[in-house]
């Protein structure tokens, strides 16, 4: 029951020796969470490509986005011995009381005929740009409205963690549109249709000094720029599997009875699972239902064991009739697949 | 050279005997800083008013903004001994893993005609309304665009800090215009004025996890409800005044050199005082300048002691050809007023 998932035989389906690195000194530490798309009759999925400077003994070496240095990255080095560095988290370096990021992320285009083999572009399609994104960018939801896609991610630096905006019609041409949501936030997931004459969007900013949490909120907007009219949705849940954080994983699925939201939710040990939130269709700040139990959980030997272990992660799906068809992450370090019945999810949710 | 501003003779002008209690089982603890605006000739505070249930014994009470009990506060009793209860902080009470406030506020006009002695209203003219104010509403901001007056207030629930906006013509009818910024978010000032047919504001959305801090960012408005284009214009300076947290005042004030914003910012020690930015008058991204140094400090013994000491804080002024009247708030407890010289805090700006 705690575990709906059919994944796909070949997983992982993208490992990091699958890709070329950006420049010949720089080394693929992992690949995360992919946006997902349906473009010309294939399916494409943009990967955060996760980098590091190939480290030298003794030194500790972190990229840094930086236009005005050779290929755009600018590398900063401190001796493994120095008493100010803080390395007891393996994704954020503390230094002197400031966060560094040991690897720094751009978006890579990999594309596919068949939805389960993928060949990654040899290039980065997208990085950090400017100096709200000096410490890259990460985690792309893709969200198709028209002909027009919609391209959400989280741009890191040091003023804060934020949600980017980013369009395209031809994968590529693109046009930056700013921050949409300023810090703390991540996990925004565009609904692929306007309700009664709004753009919505689910997104998860953050608590601080006890008040407020990692919850799952709503915005509404005019244009997809500009947002107002924020509700919280969905907080944490005390001593369940989503007691830490909850964030919105892709666009939400219409059905006929509601907007069906696949979520990630971890734990105080920071296990992530997926789990389901279901919104009414005419007004989405009204949630019916959510999932007690998590629909998908890190069971398999990637899931379990890799760059940080314990994670399935999604923000990219394909539709076909019932069969909903995730991409994700598993252990912050390679990309797979997984197919879900639509009918099924929707079963294991209580309606009021 | 660090403190610029001429104080009110008669300082504190309000303080917590001068207001009455919402509830007679209610007392105010602490006034705290006001937006401010004129009206039909009057000058009117908008107060944040913070309350608390009488105490007894034994017993540590606290309120919440609850529409369903009587007279909308609903009260929360722990025993003192009980070791899940920590005290350590005397705005926040923890227990058991959530964050409580200790008062409640609510927002209360006070009008006068000469802008120094004010009488308060007999009752709030604002209360925490709806899920995402159960902790209530502090620190307003008011902003006159044309005819219409905008009030930006903290919307504080478990769910977290956030901005909200209300409207008035008439200061008797107000609309609730939803949250504008989520959470963890405050100190959000409009300018009163388009620019380039856009409206703009200030805010204060705060960083997580070593990424980020309280900074002072800008956005961008079609209609003042929606918000987007998020930049970063001011960060916290280590080792200065303002190394711990920035925040903006009041609408910034349009100068020939620029626009002037005064802004808080604190220390380590959350001593809090005032300084300056100078921003472009066509690009408020542009920043143009920054004091050095702060222009007001804490230092009359109402400014150093109080509910929580060492604070002087603005969100509100006047001006009057080149005097900029203050109304400030003092050690988290009492109102006050002070002037400025516009042409002096420019003077003492390095223009690049």
């Amino acid at each position: 029951m705690a575990d709906l998932a059919q994944r796909f035989a070949g997983n992982p389906i993208l490992r990091p020796i699958d890709v070329k690195p950006s420049r010949p000194d720089m080394a693929i530490e992992c690949l995360l969470n992919p946006g997902v798309f349906r473009y010309r009759g294939r399916v494409g999925l943009l990967l955060r490509v996760a980098e590091r400077p190939v480290q030298q003994e003794e030194w500790i070496s972190m990229p840094i986005a930086d236009p005005a240095s050779p290929g755009g990255v600018r590398i900063l080095s401190f001796r493994k011995d120095d008493p100010l560095l803080d390395l007891s988290d393996p994704r954020v370096i503390q230094y002197d009381g400031n966060g560094y990021l040991t690897t720094l992320s751009h978006l890579r285009l990999a594309w596919s005929d068949d939805g389960v083999h993928f060949t990654p572009d040899d290039s980065p399609t997208l990085v950090g740009e400017g100096e709200l994104q000096t410490y890259g960018i990460e985690d792309s939801r893709v969200t198709q409205i028209g002909d027009e896609y919609h391209l959400t991610y989280t741009a890191v630096s040091p003023a804060g963690v934020a949600v980017a905006l980013t369009t395209t019609r031809d994968w590529k041409a693109f046009e930056q549109r700013g921050l949409i949501f300023p810090p703390h936030n991540k996990d925004c997931a565009l609904f692929d249709e306007k309700i009664d004459g709004h753009y919505y969007a689910l997104h998860r900013p953050s608590g601080v000094g006890g008040l407020g949490g990692n919850f799952i909120w709503l915005a509404k907007s005019p244009d997809l720029i500009h947002w107002g009219d924020h509700r919280c949705l969905a907080l944490t849940r005390p001593g369940q599997w989503d007691t830490a954080r909850v964030g919105a994983g892709a666009s939400p699925i219409r059905t006929e009875k509601g907007w069906l939201v696949l979520y990630h939710g971890a734990d105080e040990f920071h296990r992530y699972c997926l789990g389901l939130l279901l919104l009414d269709l005419n007004d989405p700040a009204k949630v019916l239902a959510r999932g007690k139990e998590e629909v998908m959980e890190p069971t398999a030997p990637y899931e379990k064991t890799g760059f940080f272990g314990n994670v399935v992660f999604t923000n990219g799906h394909v539709l076909d009739g019932d069969k909903l068809t995730i991409y994700y992450g598993a252990s912050d370090e390679v990309i797979c697949g997984a197919t879900f019945s639509v009918k099924q999810l929707l079963a294991t949710l209580s309606l009021a």
